[in-house]
């Protein structure tokens, strides 16, 4: 259960509106890595952390947090927007090469759509979207990517910050630079902290045990002339397991070509023939197969005496 | 340039065809972490490293083995369809139980639209989009999201991988868990190198000189009774700077409360004047306030005399 | 079945092109209150109306009419479009800001896709989609839904009648403004004639014997020094069922916190067992499980005498 | 700013797990009217409202409230997915019809991507978007369109409410069924207070004095034998303004027909030059013809003399 | 301007319900190329067609029968879906394989969104959208995307046919397969009086003297043995301009290589300086550059005298 | 199994930067019909062809080369934003008109999002996603589709290339033009060898004998006063089996109109009993009801004796 004031955690106040660099503005709101999907990631991790204690408290403590970064940016958006161009303005703009350029680049559903406010878009207008938010229940993958989140964030609020010298955006986006210095490291620390906890090593292994041995410490290079072997990810020891880490050129492992079955014929897929009439349409796959021989025996189990 | 040989990296050959199975494996082809993505990422990432020689070869190598995974998986899927159901089933499905499961679980798509072929979606046929992809220019925030996206990518193959008992996908797979070990790993080894080269500390903290100083170090917490002070990123220093972590409560940094402007009387908001006049819509913002000042001295140039 | 006459409904004449308007007008278009939507609303909730007569009629009517307005609009856009900058004008925009302008704002599709018309996207480009339309079956909860789409088209409508002082286009928004006023007041007296014909009180009350009584009337507050109380909705009697509202501070209803179960170890989410073992990925749920319990007396039946 | 407690609002206690259930209550989570939406559009509309007192108080409030209607469904989600199959059940569902519904009903993603719990998408698995979500700035269309997302909603959770017969789960959706049926009240009082307050007369008419005159209170019919003259849309006075309705068969208001101007040569559209020779595309449009001018002026100042 | 009429073109009636088989009808309902695309398609370019005449009559011909394509499918929809499952179904599907099948494999849209009736989405729930249509304004073009459009639907018909054995949804799909069949060929014939008119020589080639000549007569091979050359488009001549068509290996054809300029300074790139400084991010592009000159010159008039 | 070398297959080095142009050249890359679009086509075509030879040669050829069309594109995009404005420009932009030009028209994520280099989007920011696409396993419905995306991509190119006067970006838009007359030969040509192969007689007539013998000859026409005719595709014969095409106004062939069922009571539809009590919805459809006779022998055949 939530509870909300009014009270902004940082303020957000421009010193004069710029509805051209709102419309920039609009990917650190609505973007891949823009707040809403932070806000609604760490949501979603939180709620479904299946360990009470801290590291639960802690994403909920974060994805709390980012509904008023939301609510900050939206609120920035609206000032920034003050006195935007709404109206017919040939002749202003015959006079004005910069209303030009600001009723160019202006984002026309800020005025249309939502009547001088943001929009839950990116800064192309392309709506936010929940495949953005990841959020998958091993707190080592998504922290990784929490982390990763931040950091592009991060960067994409720095080159934001140049494309504006109003000193209150700055102001505020010199917070936001902060939290998402501060959150990177916090991520990392809460790999740190599953590591210390004995949950990972800091690789993603579930069922470490399948996999093939060589392709999981070798480099292929497919690349004519690849320097690739100068670094540091084609020699020395794999990070877990003490490996020698190999560097190849990539080759078949196996003895297969890219092949595929003769067609169902009720499919109409141009063919040839050249390998034999395809498999009809009613094979029904391993779990009909292996249900025929159960069914069979059903079958045989009532009528014993025929 | 690139050039192709039919020949696969590593076999794709189930036992038996699957069609159930089929429509889960699609979240490996065309998920928000499948292989079209990681495919997509590194080529896009490689084509567009700013420094030649190592850095990018190794992207490349990479982006380039990926089309061959696309490729394995795309074999595999044909493969596991063979014969799936295509035609009207009513009677079969009534003697069949395990069949009623493929007809449900079964994607249709893979039949009706591409005859007995993955589809270019994920396991729920989302198409794929260019929205999952990520290249920024700055290695360091792309490799911690391909450290992600390979440890994601890594987990979901472990997911699918119980959901088979086939010997033949069960071995592509082991191959696959193998690279995303391996890959996970590469990419933070590209880390290390990236922090050995002088480019980064590992956080991303372009312009860190304008950044506030305390959010930078400070865990706010917005949650009840909240144990997250319990971990390390809310104690201790810094990874970076060597600052001492505190642990606050969430509280309004700056005074200013959720408040926005008096609408521009042309957007038909409602509002009851109790702000004054909103700005009508012809201010244009700062860009044109800069420039009717540049413009009025290019007035007066033109007319000194008069 | 469908007919089709070149006239139409009204005149879609512009005075003179303007393709900066043009990029702006796709909004009412393509966009989520656009033309297409309506259009599409319209003549799917009709085909599906379950009762023949004077509803069904009515709905079909409105539908067939919104294809003309779409047609109107297309009509209406490659005018606008006429002469539009096709070409590079580097020269020309250092001469001309207004032309500056119009390049920055103008739409690169209605060029470079379309050849000088309308695009089936809004006005920042995103192609309308059938996530936008409702058509639901029951017609209390669709008239409302329409009643909401003709007010948003109106308020849109208004605010891209004051970017052009086009008379010709000015004439024909006129006629839409028209339109959007009737139709608005169309759905409201439809709700009034399904309240006269005893099908609704007005309110989607299905099931209604089932639902919570005091969350029914009740009017929760979730923030500091919230004012809602003085509103309507926070006193006074329901609309239906005559009860008192009440105004009290969201609080905890039950007795539940958000704990989700134990984590299924084949899914690898990270857990620390603290729940206990997580429940392995075969129970099957409900389904099965009431299935188990027909299954056993069947295979009883089978075997009775063992 | 906001705050989180971890008490539930109410419970969220499926007596058993269900799979099957699991799949089909996506859509009231993701969907085009499930709580995310409602969640989204209220804290949006609030965040943007014109007005501080008591109405940006009341959305503020619901919209926090909607937050943690989302948490409790997530949190319903998983409890409701506890020991849902994730393993390769060919020989189980052999055995099992019930079992073969829930294996080909299932949400794979909930598996392969969440692990076990809800995921941000419909119950088809398409990701929440956006464009969804309506704030416009204006209560009167915002209103009229959150009455509409509850009967939705409502609607919706008491079709999806037949799905099951967990008392547990019945017991949740009860309220969320109360919550809906107070929601439509409360956004329509709030209309009734926008009234009261003066604001609007119920009709969105924005720029209400430029509209035509006939098209705003006569119904167009379209269709063979329509009998919508019958009902009350089509006769009596209007809403507003207390004008006769009048009842027309569709017909072209003005002289124009869909004729579409010759093409700019360069875009390479069919044409048989029938309408003359089409506008090179360098006209620029209706502000680059305003500003030629302007900069005729400006270059005659220039050089007066010559 | 558009009339409607109750009767529908053909019979859409089938014998019995069926809800399973209502989920893969969706396809040809709102997929890629389903009666939703080409409607939209055909309506489109018909709207837009430059030529007054034939082919603007031809277009909106079909474009307006196909709107009563989609009404037909959508009626055959609700007719399938009489009776569907919208009950919790656990034990009744535990007695009958079949049932569970049908709730497998049910759209569950279909019940919670539409109360019984088609979804505007294709078979797995993703929504129709704007980005399927094509009308570029140039007929050849379009001509040769509805010739691949029809068959490509019609196509998808032959497969879904295959999944019913319901005689009246069979009748249905034959009046279907006969106007693909026909709509294949007059987009053709189409093409050929397109020809025959003298509008084009059948391949899109505008500006056709700018385009370079080698590559467009040549087969590269990027694919080692490939046995590519044995097909007609490798030899011979070619269909256009009477070249002859030559086969080679696939090799640079000018002196370039991926290799991409020193980053802006203030956009954070990963560089190490090797390229020198990169450009900072004001150069403006040539547009500005144009500009720049024109602007001094100005300045130069402005002040001759100092 | 891919291989990659740097060598660009052709050259793709601007004279100059335009930032400008790039937001344009943005449609090649990932637009409908852009480069990502035909490589992976005819990748998932190459890999899918179900026929070894110079089928599937081809079709691989040609996809391989395609990577390198994007790659190429990339480069190019990159070479284009050197310089490009990233910083705040209000000063420069009031002096200078296409400066202002290039603000307005310049893609924002060019620069947020990946620092100076091309989105995988289209010119207006939307991603590019899988559903562009076409590989349905039948080369002449394929074929057909990529003459089409051949034509239309050529038709963008053109347009495109009126855009720009940078001589080095003129020249590789020369080499693509060429490549797009030899791609659309070659698919036309790959048509003629199907028939030739004895594959197909050039129309998609999959189930040629289930097809109405009326519809498939007859153009119907539903405008009034339609000229349509008066074209080839409505005399003469027919393409395929010699028919006469006849011309007629289009009417109901069938017995039916646009009537649903009356609705399951579940589903809460807005009905009035005029049809009679809607079916329950546990009908189950065809299935359930042919499982129904079935199971109804299996339940007799285990009680014979009671």
């Amino acid at each position: 259960m939530y509870r909300h004031s009014s009270a902004l955690q940082f303020h957000a106040k421009p010193e004069r509106p710029d509805a051209f660099f709102a419309s920039r503005l609009q990917e650190l709101v609505g973007g891949q890595f823009g707040e809403m999907t932070v806000m609604m990631q760490y949501l979603w991790q939180g709620w479904n952390c299946r360990m009470p204690g801290k590291y639960k408290d802690m994403i909920m403590d974060i994805g709390t947090e980012e509904i008023g970064h939301v609510e900050m940016l939206v609120t920035m958006m609206a000032r920034l927007l003050e006195g935007a161009p709404s109206e017919t303005q040939a002749e202003a703009a015959a006079a004005n090469p910069a209303l030009a350029a600001v009723l160019g680049g202006q984002n026309p559903q800020q005025a249309i759509v939502t009547g001088g406010a943001a929009m839950p878009t990116n800064s192309q207008g392309v709506p936010w979207n929940g495949g953005y938010i990841v959020a998958s229940g091993n707190l080592l993958a998504d922290f990784r990517h929490n982390v990763a989140a931040e950091a592009q964030s991060r960067l994409q609020t720095a080159r934001v910050y140049q494309m504006t010298d109003d000193p209150g955006v700055k102001d505020m986006l010199q917070f936001n630079l902060a939290r998402d210095t501060f959150h990177q490291q916090q991520w990392l620390l809460g790999i740190e902290q599953l590591i210390e906890d004995g949950f990972t090593d800091g690789i993603e292994d579930s069922l470490k045990d399948e996999e093939k041995t060589e392709p999981a410490r070798t480099f292929y290079s497919f690349h004519d002339d690849s320097t690739a072997h100068e670094g540091r990810w084609a020699q020395g020891t794999t990070l877990v397991g003490d490996q020698q880490i190999s560097f190849e050129q990539g080759r078949p492992l196996a003895d297969d070509v890219n092949e595929v079955p003769a067609p169902d014929p009720l499919l109409f897929a141009t063919y040839d023939g050249s390998k034999g009439p395809g498999k009809p349409g009613n094979a029904g796959g391993a779990y009909a197969q292996g249900a025929q021989n159960l069914f069979s025996k059903a079958k045989d189990a009532l009528t014993p005496d025929d």
